[in-house]
C-alpha cells in the first residue's frame, strides 16, 4: 500500500531537465519511456492486468476488461521543463486509490481501470492530447503518424522505434465502448483552490483552446553587410506577432494568447533569420471568440509581413471547443465530498477530449504557488492524500 | 594542381545542414573537424609543414616558419545554415595560389604560410573571431575558456576532447612575430562588386560591431491558466526589443541591428517563458555610434522589462572598434590588380582582429546574389578563379 506522495517520491529525478530546470518527459524518449515501465510495474505489483492499446495509451485493469468500466487515470509526460505534478500526480493517486479501495475492503462490481494517455502535452509532436484524441477519432490517423517532432522524426516512427505498430492508430471503438464513465485527477493549475482554502474540487469546464503556427519567410542574410534598407527580416513581423497577441487577447472577456516558442531559422547571432515560426496558443470561453482571436491575428500578421516584404503561411495544429464537463457525474462527485467547490480550468486534459464521448468528470487538487508548466508547480503532501482519498470515494461510488 | 573550384567540390556535403539547409560546420564538431583533416592532407600533399598552434589556428608553412612571413588564409567553420564559400574561400584560393605560384617557378624570399582560424563565426561559443582573437590577446583567455556552447560544453572542455591542451591558450608572441604580413581573400558578402561589375576588390575598412545578450526573466507559467492580468511574460519585451532595435538602428548612418537568435526557455508552446535570451548584433561606422545604439536599446529595454515585471540582465559578449585596414599595403595590392576597387565591409574578419598587430589586407571576391551567412551565398567559378590568380600575385608580390 502506497500514498500518491510516496510514488510521486519514486519519479523524483526521471526526465530532470538540467538546462531548463524542471521535467522535460516526451512521448518515447527515454524518461518517458521509463516512467510508463514504473506504471507498468507498478500496476503488475497491485495484480492489475496491463495492456497498451493500438494509440499508445497504457491500461492496468483490476478485474476483466469490460464495458461500462470505470476509468481514471492522466498522463506521465510533461511540457518541456515542467513541473512535478502535471499528469504524475493523477497516475499515482489513481494507483493510491486502488490500494486504499483495497485495505477497506472495496470489490467494484464494475470493471475498473487506470490509463495512462500518450502525449498529453503535445511536448514532442505538436498536438496536445494525442493519445486520447487517437482514441476518440478526434484526429485523423494519417495526419497524427505524419505529425513531425522539432528533429523531424514523425509519430509514427517513434512508435515503431518503440516497438508499437502505427499503422493500427486511431479511433479505437472497443476500447471506447468499455469506458463507462472517465474521472481524471489533476493538479490545479490556478489559484481556484487557494482563494477557496479547499484542497480539493471537481471541473466545470474547459476553455476552448488550439495552437497555430505562424511561419514568416524573409531572406536570410549578413547581419552585417546587410543595409537596413535591404532587409527583409521575418523577426520583425514575428514580434509584432507576439505583441499583438497580448492586445486582441486582452481585449476579449477571458481570453488568453501566449507565444511561448518561436524559432528563428537558421538561429545565428550574425545572420539575418531567413524565416521564424511562431506558436500561437490562443483560448477563451467560447468557439466564437476564440476563432476571432486567431482571425484578427493573422489579417494582422498578414499586414506586418507584407511591410517587410515577407511571406506568412498559417497552419491550425490543433484546436478543441469549450468543454462542460457533465453536470449530473460533476454534482454527484462534489456532493460525495463535502460539497467541493466546481472550477473552470483554462488547461486542456484528456477529460476534455474523452467528454465528447463519455460522462466525464475532474478532480483539481490545490497548487500553492498557483503556477503550472514550471518548476514551482506544487501539491502538499497532504492535499495529495485529501486527493487520492477522494478519487478513492468517487471511484468506490462508481464502481461499487 | 587544383583551382579553387576543384577544392571547395571536395568539401561539398561535408556538414551540410539539412533541417537549416545551407551548413553548420561549428569548431570541434565533426564537421570542423573533417574539414581541418582535409585541409591538413592538402597542405601535406603541397609539402607544406603543418602545426597546429595553441589556439586551435592550423597553420601550413611552405619554407621553414619564421619572423616576417606572408600569411595568407581565412576558416573553414560556418554560420549555423551558412554558405559555401564564406571562410572555406580564402582557405581553398590559399592552397591554389601555393600551386599558381609554384607552376610559374616562384620561390618565395620570405616564409609563406596559409592560416586557418578556429570559430571565426562564433557559431558555437558566441564570439567571433575567436582563434585570432586569442592570438593576439585581444580576448582574455580565462573568459575564453570559459565560453560554453548551447548545450553547456565549454570551449576548454571542446578543446580537451578534441586532443588538444586548453590551458595553454592566449596570447602567442613567438606566433605573432612570425607574421610579416597577412591577406585574407574571402567572399564579398554585399553588393558592391556586382554594381562596380569586377570580380575582385580590396578592403578598405569594417564597421565597429558586437554582440551583446538581452535576458529578461519573467515567470513561467501555464499558457491557457494564467490570466492575461496575472503574466509576466519575457516574451513581450524581448519582442519589443526587436523592433526597438531596427528603430534605434534605421536612425544612425550606416547602422544596423540584428536579432537573429532568440531562445525562449523552456519554449512549450503551452508554456508561458520563464525567459528569453535575445542575442543583439550591432554595428555602425564608428565606436561611438555602436556604442549609442546598444545604449539607447538598453534604456529602452529595462523599461520594456519593467512594464511586465520582469528582470533584464544585458551582457556584451564581444566588441570589435572600427578597422581601417593598413592604406599603403591597400594601395600596393589594389594597384597590382588593375586598379581594384577599395570597399568598406559590414562584416567582421579575422583580418580585422590581426590588423592591430600587423599590415593586413583583404581581396573579395563577386558574390552575385549579394547574399550572405545563407545558402544564396555564391561565387561564379571564373571569379573564384580569378581571385585566386589575385592572390597569387599578391603573395608573389609580397613574398617575392
Amino acid at each position: 500500500m502506497a500514498g500518491p506522495n510516496e510514488l510521486l517520491a519514486a519519479l523524483d529525478g526521471v526526465g530532470a531537465d538540467r538546462r531548463r530546470g524542471g521535467y522535460s518527459r516526451h512521448v518515447f524518449d527515454d524518461a518517458e519511456r521509463e516512467l510508463r515501465e514504473w506504471f507498468v510495474e507498478q500496476a503488475e505489483a497491485r495484480d492489475l492486468r496491463t495492456t497498451t492499446d493500438q494509440n499508445a495509451n497504457v491500461w492496468a485493469w483490476w478485474g476483466d476488461p469490460g464495458e461500462g468500466a470505470v476509468v481514471t487515470g492522466s498522463h506521465l509526460d510533461s511540457v518541456p521543463g515542467g513541473g512535478a505534478f502535471d499528469g504524475p500526480l493523477g497516475v499515482v493517486s489513481a494507483l493510491s486509490s486502488v490500494d486504499l479501495l483495497r485495505a477497506n475492503g472495496f470489490t467494484p462490481r464494475k470493471p475498473l481501470a487506470v490509463v495512462v494517455f500518450a502525449e498529453e502535452e503535445g511536448g514532442r509532436f505538436g498536438v496536445p492530447c494525442l493519445g486520447s484524441r487517437l482514441l476518440t477519432g478526434t484526429i485523423d490517423a494519417d495526419r497524427a503518424g505524419a505529425l513531425r517532432d522539432p528533429s523531424g522524426v514523425t509519430f509514427a516512427e517513434a512508435m515503431r522505434s518503440s516497438g508499437a505498430d502505427p499503422a493500427r492508430i486511431g479511433r479505437d471503438e472497443a476500447a471506447l465502448r468499455r469506458i463507462g464513465q472517465f474521472v481524471e485527477l489533476h493538479v490545479e493549475q490556478g489559484r481556484g483552490l487557494i482563494d477557496l482554502d479547499r484542497p480539493v474540487a471537481v471541473a466545470s469546464s474547459i476553455l476552448a483552446h488550439g495552437r497555430w503556427r505562424f511561419r514568416f519567410s524573409g531572406q536570410g542574410n549578413h547581419a552585417g553587410a546587410t543595409l537596413i534598407s535591404d532587409r527583409r527580416d521575418p523577426m520583425l513581423p514575428a514580434s509584432q506577432l507576439v505583441l499583438e497577441a497580448r492586445r486582441i487577447a486582452a481585449g476579449v472577456e477571458g481570453g488568453r494568447a501566449t507565444v511561448g516558442r518561436l524559432v528563428p531559422n537558421p538561429g545565428g547571432t550574425n545572420v539575418i533569420a531567413s524565416a521564424v515560426d511562431v506558436w500561437l496558443d490562443a483560448r477563451s470561453p467560447g468557439d466564437r471568440p476564440t476563432r476571432s482571436i486567431v482571425e484578427d491575428l493573422s489579417g494582422a500578421a498578414a499586414k506586418f509581413a507584407a511591410a517587410e516584404g515577407c511571406e506568412l503561411d498559417v497552419t491550425e495544429e490543433s484546436y478543441a471547443d469549450t468543454v462542460h464537463f457533465d453536470a449530473a457525474l460533476r454534482d454527484r462527485l462534489s456532493g460525495l465530498l463535502d460539497d467541493a467547490p466546481a472550477l473552470p480550468t483554462g488547461a486542456g486534459h484528456d477529460a476534455g477530449i474523452l467528454a465528447a464521448e463519455v460522462p466525464t468528470a475532474m478532480l483539481f487538487v490545490r497548487n500553492p504557488t498557483g503556477i503550472s508548466h514550471a518548476p514551482e508547480e506544487h501539491a502538499e503532501p497532504e492535499d495529495c492524500d485529501s486527493g487520492a482519498h477522494a478519487l478513492a470515494k468517487c471511484l468506490a461510488h462508481l464502481a461499487g
